[in-house]
């Protein structure tokens, strides 16, 4: 028995109820497209005010069609459309796709319409897509249910497609699908998702990773319902070897919600939804042109690539602007190997260049030769992993024989920008060249590709962690908690302390900060106070006993004062400690992931220059030195300007810790936080400067 | 008596030196487009081989061309370039343009070339262009020079052109002027300018400032020869409405290099270029499209614009990708005013947006009166500067008579996208609506042009301050300097000092810190030792004598290890000072530019972040202002976090005198820096905790 989602996706029969003879409404244009098209399956369209419509016999309803029907479309109004898939269920219809809008996105009765279709639809176990969306296309079938007119104006395909898209918006599918049909795109699925009442993004994905007839997805995201069911099937499309490509739209933060922590300030939707595609080996695109070219890219992804690249064109400021744009989108422009220079230098004048650009001038072109050779090294060397020719019009025109093949005969990616408008161009993309026509287009999609072959390998999810004792789930204190209980609990997974004592009056806390020795921090203790320095909780640097004193008092009163209702217990006297820099490590849960774990360098200038990394949990120490690394204050711990290198070690072990202690941490824990996470000289560790543990809210 | 300039770019005759028979070559194919495209002026082959080329008669040498020669082209070897300009002079002829490479950029035989050329051009006062370039066209009276296919391969001009391009490189003025060319953007000047031996960059650019048929320049500059000229050509262009767009090469290490082989210039900093070219309302681009683009807009500038943009598109998923691209490059989308929502809302189904964007939903396509009410209503708030409407092929084809109408019938800037393929394109730019057919391109050419419209009355330089009194004058002690002369010397121009005193014993600094008050700091004194902290020269936070004594041996110990040749003055004793932040300002002299002020937040993250802001001197307070601004570290000086708001007016008055203490001093003083400065609460002023200056290096 063929699955429903097969009825849906690949269907051997379609009903359109609600037809229409007119090719302009939308119980017309898709009958139109069928026939069109020449879809070989059985066409039943159902209305009883029509004999006859684009040639087919139209039926009075869905219990007249005389053969077993897998898909119905309902081009009919919403309050109609529980009646009718009962109706198509009890004729064994399979699966339904619903146009109609005035459902869930309407408020108010939509509401209740849509509830009572989903409840339908558990019960029957049919495969409906929808409401409110536009209809799907397969194209190597012709199945045709989209009320879209781009399949009528944009470039029809010839053979199998192997894209497919899936789309949060019907609007967005049929952009795309116009734009990367004039790049030549083979497609296979055109699916938008509508209200996604039954069927949701990540079921479409798991269909899409087990469809033999896809290779790459184009995704468009606005909300996923079920981040984890978006995992999974992220890592099988991985372990199948497909690809998605995918737009997040709704990146500008609009509202900004009341912020409890700083974590949840640095762990915006934009970011964690960017560090899951990561992870996943998802590439995620910015724009609809840059969607199609990565998928024109990826088309050719069974070759070796990376981040290394060499340039070729006709003269060095070309090549400048090439090496301005390549490098500050990330990649490398890599100096050529000794003997690779040798062979340019063999045909390419004094006044061109060998490095990388190389500069073979314009005289070169007219040694078809010459070119052959250096186009041959190129292609073999282990020094680079692409090459990019820019040869505007006739010049690459004549260059073209030798370029389509060197990518014949090599795997190497061959990459070609024409400005002009050069004859050779399709020869080129026959020989599998990528070819751009713009120079921004090309960096915009090649940097993220490239970048992405490159770090494939090291991008993925951690197994999750051995559960921890039950020692140190008895630890977790009740919330809200102080400081005090939050550091013993965090120090159960191995995160070490720095000295600090609790006192309750300015005599226990002079003792503390004697014992501690000079200078001293004191900081407020309370459960209630989040914010310590904003509170006025907090006094740096304080050089002895009446500093400590004055502090004491001070700081008591300005936490009252911030915080009138707050419970208080006192301070924390903690000696000032030295280190190399300070961390901020906080695991959350977000609401569309689940546990996310960030990692900034600590301090107010991290919020504001959104140096963050951000990861899925969990993560392992591997993971935790890629968090490092992508930050760009990693500098600060590297030995930056004469100061001694960091303990990185250290400071991975202790973010591995912080994300453990949110995965072992029961629901209600809604987030940890070490801020700041001192990290000292190498082989000195670290040292929990302060840990924060905060309820979810009710 | 016509100028020489004008001779070489509005020539009336022109004579080939070095004519070829064959349109291939480069004797020949300027010959072949003088002729193709009906230039009215005298053409004067010359060449002793042949009788006849191209239909017109060919003259055995420059000698016996029979009428007035007022431009020659040289198509001949480096070497016989001098002796024939000599020739050419004695015949009258006042310009020419040198093709030949193998000077200046060859090294050895060729800079001697190249200085003979020089030498007899000074002394001769010809106009010549190159050598080492391709060759002009002036487009409106079709006098080609050039040996660039793409003039026969471009779409051809038809009515006269008011975009200048100005290259230097040949082959980025043809590869401009090719994409331009598909935009239908109508030339004046194809102008590149080779090695520059006799005329740069800055020179065509006063030429262009003058020149009646250029409104636009399209320029690509790898490296000034004279800022202080180019900058009097930009504030000219200014004064007649004119406008500059740049491209500048080598922004990056790679491509810095490229630049220094390709014309054996040096790159100057980015970052200073950049600011100049702010202060110069110059638009910078960063590739060709982009260039083209801008250019395409700029052509319909005598509309009002500036950065609010209401988005209106027909689905509400296309209008949030739009949000991003938009928001994400520094435009605003205000909501609309709630007077002209009510107009919205009177047609736009309840699924649709009022807001902004605003989604008039797919069906509102098939309502033309009510489009026409949207727009017209667009077209006249005050509360927008600019409509951008994204609706693909079809849509945008049902909303073209209404978006026409209204784009002529108001100043408003209409901005169409369509990612399908309309037909009404031509029809809306002939109705000056800007139509774009990728939203990459898009965003990349509206926003730094509609930032530019909105900035543009603020962007200047600050006129020169009065002259300091010969006392300050005085005040500037014999370099190098140590710190406590150094804080003398801008004392004098208004800076307030932090309290510090120089102390030659660990007795002297302990009776210092105690009459200052602990905590304090102590700090190397050494006119030597510019980088006190990586000279282990610093040593903060002490707070009782004991660590004065120590820190005192511990900086003299550290500073004579690292720099055992320095000559050491003692140290300086400073209170620790509270206040909002810390800035480091500085001014120095930029080899292109001359006096370039320099600000950022103080501190290592700096450097990192790269978040500093940039200024051609002379700068005022409000100048300063934008530059504190323009940081993203400005929020710390804000109240950022509860923290005081930080005394800004003082802060800029110290900006000020800092660039006007450069200004004062003689040209031996390379550098003044003041890091850090010391910004306190508002009312509270600033200090000076640290001053460098560094003398010029031999």
């Amino acid at each position: 028995m063929r699955a429903a989602l097969d009825c849906l996706l690949d269907p051997r029969s379609i009903a359109m109820i609600g037809a229409s003879a007119n090719a302009g409404r939308i119980g017309g244009m898709p009958l139109e497209l069928l026939t069109r098209f020449g879809y070989a399956g059985g066409i039943y369209p159902v209305n009883p005010k029509y004999q006859e419509v684009f040639g087919k016999r139209c039926w009075p309803d869905i219990e007249s069609v005389p053969e077993p029907v897998d898909l119905a479309v309902l081009a009919i109004a919403a309050a109609e459309v529980t009646p009718m898939l009962r109706r198509c269920h009890a004729r064994g219809v399979r699966a339904a796709i619903v146009y109609a809008a005035g459902f869930a996105e309407a408020g108010g009765d939509g509401v209740r319409l849509q509830d009572e279709m989903e409840a339908f639809v558990a019960e029957s176990g049919m495969a409906v897509a929808g409401p409110n969306c536009m209809g799907f296309a397969n194209l190597n079938t012709q199945a045709h249910t989209a009320f879209a007119s781009v399949f009528k104006t944009a470039p029809a395909q010839s053979g199998p497609g192997v894209v497919s898209l899936l789309t949060q918006s019907g609007n967005v599918c049929a952009a795309v699908y116009a734009i990367a049909r004039r790049l030549d795109l083979p497609f296979s699925h055109f699916i938008n998702t509508g209200n996604e009442a039954c069927l949701d993004f990540s079921q479409y994905l798991e269909y899409l990773a087990a469809d033999p007839s896809t290779e790459i997805v184009l995704g468009y995201i606005e909300q996923l319902r079920d981040g984890e069911r978006f995992v999974r099937a992220c890592q099988e499309l991985e372990r199948q070897g497909k690809l998605l490509i995918a737009l997040k739209a709704g990146n500008t933060d609009k509202g900004a919600q009341a912020v409890r922590s700083h974590t949840s300030a640095l762990a915006g939707d934009r970011r964690v939804y960017a560090a899951a595609f990561r992870q996943l080996n998802v590439i995620e695109a910015t724009d609809f042109a840059q969607l199609a070219h990565l998928a024109s890219l990826a088309t050719l992804r069974h070759r070796s690539a990376g981040k290394r690249v060499a340039v070729l064109t006709m003269s060095g400021a070309l090549g400048a602007i090439l090496a301005d744009k390549f490098i500050g989108a990330g990649l490398d422009l890599p100096d050529l190997p000794e003997d690779l220079q040798a062979v340019l230098r063999g045909g390419i004048p004094d006044y061109g260049m060998v490095g990388n650009p190389v500069d073979v001038t314009g005289n070169v072109v007219n040694d078809p030769a010459f070119v052959r050779t250096v186009l041959q090294a190129l292609a073999t060397t282990d020094a680079i992993d692409a090459v990019l020719v820019y040869a505007p019009g006739y010049m690459l025109d004549r260059m073209a024989d030798a370029l389509a093949e060197a990518s014949r005969q090599h795997r190497r990616l061959f990459v070609a920008i024409d400005t002009g408008l050069a004859q050779s161009r399709q020869a080129l993309r026959d020989a599998e060249v990528a070819v751009f026509e713009d120079l921004g287009q090309a960096v915009s999609a090649l940097a993220p590709y490239l970048l992405w072959c490159e770090a494939r390998g090291a991008r993925r999810i951690a197994p999750m962690p051995a559960p921890q004792s039950s020692a140190d789930a008895r630890a977790l204190p009740a919330l809200p908690c102080n400081e005090v209980d939050a550091r013993a609990f965090v120090a159960a997974f191995g995160l070490p302390q720095a000295l600090a004592q609790a006192a309750r009056t300015a005599d226990e806390a002079v003792a503390h900060a004697r014992s501690a020795g000079y200078p001293v921090a004191l900081k407020i203790l309370s459960a209630d106070i989040a914010h310590k320095t904003e509170a006025g909780g907090v006094a740096l640097g304080l050089v002895d006993d009446a500093a400590v004193r004055t502090a004491f008092e001070q700081v008591l009163r300005s936490a009252s004062a911030a915080q009138p209702d707050a419970r208080i217990d006192g301070v924390m006297v903690q000696k000032m400690e030295r280190g190399v820099a300070e961390l901020i490590v906080g695991a959350t849960r977000d609401a569309v992931f689940g546990p996310v774990l960030t990692v900034g360098l600590g301090g107010v200038l991290t919020e504001i220059y959104q140096d963050t990394s951000h990861r899925l949990l969990p993560v392992d120490e591997a993971i935790a030195m890629q968090m490092l690394r992508e930050l760009k204050a990693f500098a600060l711990l590297d030995g930056f300007r004469g100061k001694p290198p960091a303990d990185l070690a250290a400071a991975c072990r202790s973010i591995v810790a912080v994300g453990n202690a949110l995965l072992a941490a029961p629901d209600h824990v809604a987030e940890i936080e070490v801020n700041p996470l001192l990290i000292k000289e190498a082989g000195q560790g670290v040292a929990v400067l302060d840990a924060l543990i905060l309820p979810a809210t009710p």
